[in-house]
C-alpha cells in the first residue's frame, strides 16, 4: 500500500509559505496518495489535527499559492522527548511515511531530530525540510523563500514613504525600523528603494555591526546637514551595542526557542535624535505587514517557494530523506538541491561583512546584484471586489 | 494673449494627489498655454518657485499618474494679508490667469481667500479648488479622492494581518492604529476586510463615539471569549474620551521628549489589554503607508482624481472660479460638479452616526455599499526592475 503525505509549517509566516504547500500538493497530486495539511505545525500531528487536501480544488489552490500567513496555522513547538512516539503513532493512524515540514532554522532542527528518530526506530517515515524565512539566515542555501517577498516589500514601501517624507519644505528624520533579529538583509533590502528620483534611505543600521550612539549622531547630522533637513534611515530591530547587548528591549520575554520578541529600535533612535538634532522625527515599524503584504509578493520568490516544494515530495519519492532542499543559482537560473538537515539547524546565515559599505552605512553593489534578481516579477493575486482574495485552512 | 495656468498642492499628500495633476496637466495642454506646477504648495506661488510642465513627456505624464505623495511638493501654509498681494504679482509675472488648489478643507479655505481677494481687487485671474484628502471629511462631494484609495490599502492589509495574526493556536489581540484625526472614515474601511474567510476586524473605534475604557475592555473580553482569545481592533488616531479629550494624552504626559502629534492610541490600549486582559497584544501604527503606497491605490480613486483635475480646467476656462470641483454620484457612475468654495472652506464632514453599528462596534450595510464602490479596481503601476516606478518635480 502506497504511503501518504503529509506537510506542516512553523515559526512566524512569509507572503509564500504557502506557495510551498501549493508545490507540495500539486506534486504529491501526481503520486495517487492521500495528501494532509498538519494544523499549527507540529502540533497539528501531536494532537491528530490534519485537514485532507487531497481533493482541493483548482480555485483553492490557485488561491493558497498567493495567500499570506500560513494557511494551514503554525507553531514554535520545540519538540520534547515524549513527544517522538506520539508523533509515529500519528503518522501511522494515517499511514504517513513522508513528512515535509516547512521552516527555518529551528524548524530544521526539529525536522532533524524527527528523522534521527525514525532512523534509529527503524520507521518507515521519511523527513525532509523546506526552507522558509524572511530573514534569509538559513545556511547552505542561496536564499530562502520569502525573503525575496519582504525584501520586494520592504523596497517598495521605504520608496514610497521616502517620496512622502520629503513633500514639505521642512526638516524631516524618518527611521524604518524593519526585523532581522540577528541578519542584516532585510534591512540591506532597503537600500534597493534607492534610484534616480529617490535617494533614500540615506543610512542603513545592521545587526552584524556593533551600534554606537556618538557614531549615530554624527551620521545623522552629516546627512541632515547635506540633505536639508532630511535624513531617512532603516533600522534593524536586532541593533547591539558593542557589549553584545540589544540596544532596546520592548518584551523581555523568550519564546520555547529562547528567542526574544524585538522591538523599539525606532522609538530609541527617534529619542536620540529628538534630544540632539531634531525635534521633527517620525518612526514606521513595519511589524507584521513586511512578511504578510502578499500582494506585492516577488514572482521569483514565489516560484522558488514552488520549486522547493515540489522538490521536497520529488525527493521523498526517491527514498531521499533527512535534507532540507537548498535554492541554487547557475547564471541567472534558480535551481533546487539538498543539503543535509545537520548542516543546516539551528545554524544562522550573516549578512556578508564585506557587503556592507562601513563608511556609508550603506550596502556594496555585490550585494544589489544578489538582492535584485530575488525581487524580479509581479504575483498575479486574485483581486475580488476591490480587495486580493486569500484562503485558509484553520 | 492667452492667460497661462498653475496649480499646487497642499496638505498631507495622498496615492492619488498627483493623478489631478495629471488630468489639470492633461486636459490645459489642450488649451495651448503654458502649465505651471508650484513647488511645496501656495509657498512656491509666494516663492516664485514653479515648475513649467508644458512639456512633460508622455511617460513622465504618465508616471506622474501613478506616483504617490505630493509630486510638486506641499505645505502647510496659512495665508498672510501681506501674501495676497505678492502672490498676485508673481502669477501676473508669469502671465498666470487661473490656479488650480488641491487640498483639504484648509487649503479650500486658502483658495477661497484668494479668490475673494482677486474679485476685491478687480484682477483677472481665477481660482478654484480640486478636493483630495484620505480623511474624506471634505463636505458637499459624494467623497474626496484619495481616500479610496487609503481604504483599500486598509482592508487589504487588515485582511493580510489578521490572516497573519491568527496563524498561532494561542490568544493575540491585535490593535491597528489608523489616521483619521476627527472623521472615522478610514477606521471603517477596515470593515471591507471581512469576508467568508476572514472575520476579522472584530471591533472598530471612530472618534466620533466617544470612548470609555471599561466598555472598551468589556468589548475585547467578549470577543477574547467567543473567539479563542483571538481579537482584532481597528482604531482611529482621534479617539476621544467623553469630555471631548485625546486619550491619547494620557500616554502622551509619560513620553518625556515628544512632540504634541497624534498617535499614541493603539499603545494606550495595548497597555489597557496588558493590564486586564492578555499580555499577548501587538500594536501595528499604519502612519505614512495609508497615504502613500500607491501601488495597490484604487483605480476607481485614481480616476475619479484625473476627472475633478480636468474638470477644474474646463470650468476655468469657462470663467467658471472660487468653486471646488465635487464629485456626485449618478447610479453607480461618478461625474464631476461644482460647489462654492465658500461653503466648504474649514467644515468637516463626519462619519455618519446612522452608519455606525453601535451595538457590534461595526459599520451598517449602508456603509459597506458607500465604501465598496471607492476601492474598485487596480492601477497599473509601473514596475522597473522589481519596484514601481515613480517621479517628482521637487
Amino acid at each position: 500500500m502506497k504511503k501518504n503525505l503529509a506537510f506542516a509549517q512553523s515559526g512566524g509566516p512569509t507572503s509564500v509559505i504557502n506557495a510551498s504547500c501549493y508545490g507540495i500538493i500539486k506534486e504529491a497530486l501526481k503520486y495517487g496518495i492521500k495528501i494532509y495539511g498538519a494544523k499549527f505545525g507540529i502540533e497539528g500531528i501531536l494532537n491528530d489535527n490534519l485537514a485532507e487536501v487531497t481533493n482541493i480544488s483548482e480555485n483553492d489552490l490557485n488561491l493558497l499559492r498567493y495567500s499570506p500567513s500560513a494557511a494551514f496555522g503554525s507553531c514554535r513547538h520545540k519538540l520534547k522527548d515524549e513527544d517522538f512516539e506520539k508523533i509515529c503513532s500519528i503518522l501511522d493512524k494515517h499511514n504517513i511515511g513522508y513528512f515535509i515540514y516547512i521552516g527555518g532554522n529551528d524548524s530544521m532542527d526539529t525536522a532533524h531530530r524527527l528523522s534521527e528518530h525514525m532512523k534509529k526506530t527503524c520507521r518507515d517515515i521519511k523527513v525532509i525540510g523546506v526552507p522558509k524565512t524572511i530573514d534569509n539566515d538559513l545556511v547552505n542555501t542561496h536564499f530562502c523563500p520569502g525573503y525575496g517577498s519582504a525584501a520586494k516589500y520592504i523596497a517598495s514601501s521605504v520608496r514610497e514613504m521616502a517620496l512622502d517624507a520629503e513633500v514639505y519644505a521642512k526638516d524631516i528624520v524618518t527611521i524604518v525600523e524593519v526585523m532581522g533579529r540577528d541578519s542584516g538583509f532585510l534591512a540591506a533590502s532597503s537600500a534597493l528603494a534607492r534610484d534616480n528620483v529617490v535617494n533614500s534611505p540615506h543610512l542603513i543600521y545592521f545587526p552584524e555591526m556593533s551600534f554606537d550612539e556618538k557614531e549615530f549622531l554624527d551620521d545623522v547630522k552629516t546627512v541632515f546637514k547635506d540633505n536639508h533637513g532630511k535624513v531617512f534611515i532603516v533600522a534593524s530591530e536586532g541593533l547591539k551595542n558593542k557589549n553584545g547587548n540589544y540596544i532596546y528591549l520592548k518584551e523581555q520575554k523568550a519564546d520555547a526557542f529562547g528567542n526574544i520578541q524585538m522591538g523599539g529600535v525606532g522609538s530609541y533612535m527617534k529619542q536620540l535624535v529628538a534630544e540632539n538634532i531634531s525635534k521633527r522625527v517620525k518612526v514606521v515599524e513595519l511589524s507584521i505587514l513586511q512578511r504578510c503584504a502578499a500582494h506585492i509578493a516577488s514572482l521569483a520568490d514565489n516560484e522558488a517557494a514552488v520549486m522547493v516544494g515540489k522538490e521536497a515530495v520529488d525527493k521523498l519519492m526517491k527514498g531521499i530523506c533527512d535534507v532540507m532542499i537548498s535554492i541554487e543559482k547557475t547564471d541567472s537560473i534558480f535551481s533546487a538541491g539538498a543539503v543535509p538537515l545537520s548542516e543546516v539547524a539551528n545554524r544562522t546565515k550573516f549578512f556578508p561583512d564585506q557587503w556592507i559599505d562601513k563608511t556609508n552605512r550603506w550596502v556594496t553593489r555585490d550585494a544589489l546584484d544578489y538582492m535584485l534578481p530575488l525581487i524580479q516579477g509581479e504575483v498575479k493575486v486574485p483581486f475580488i471586489e476591490g480587495l486580493p482574495k486569500y484562503i485558509r485552512f484553520i
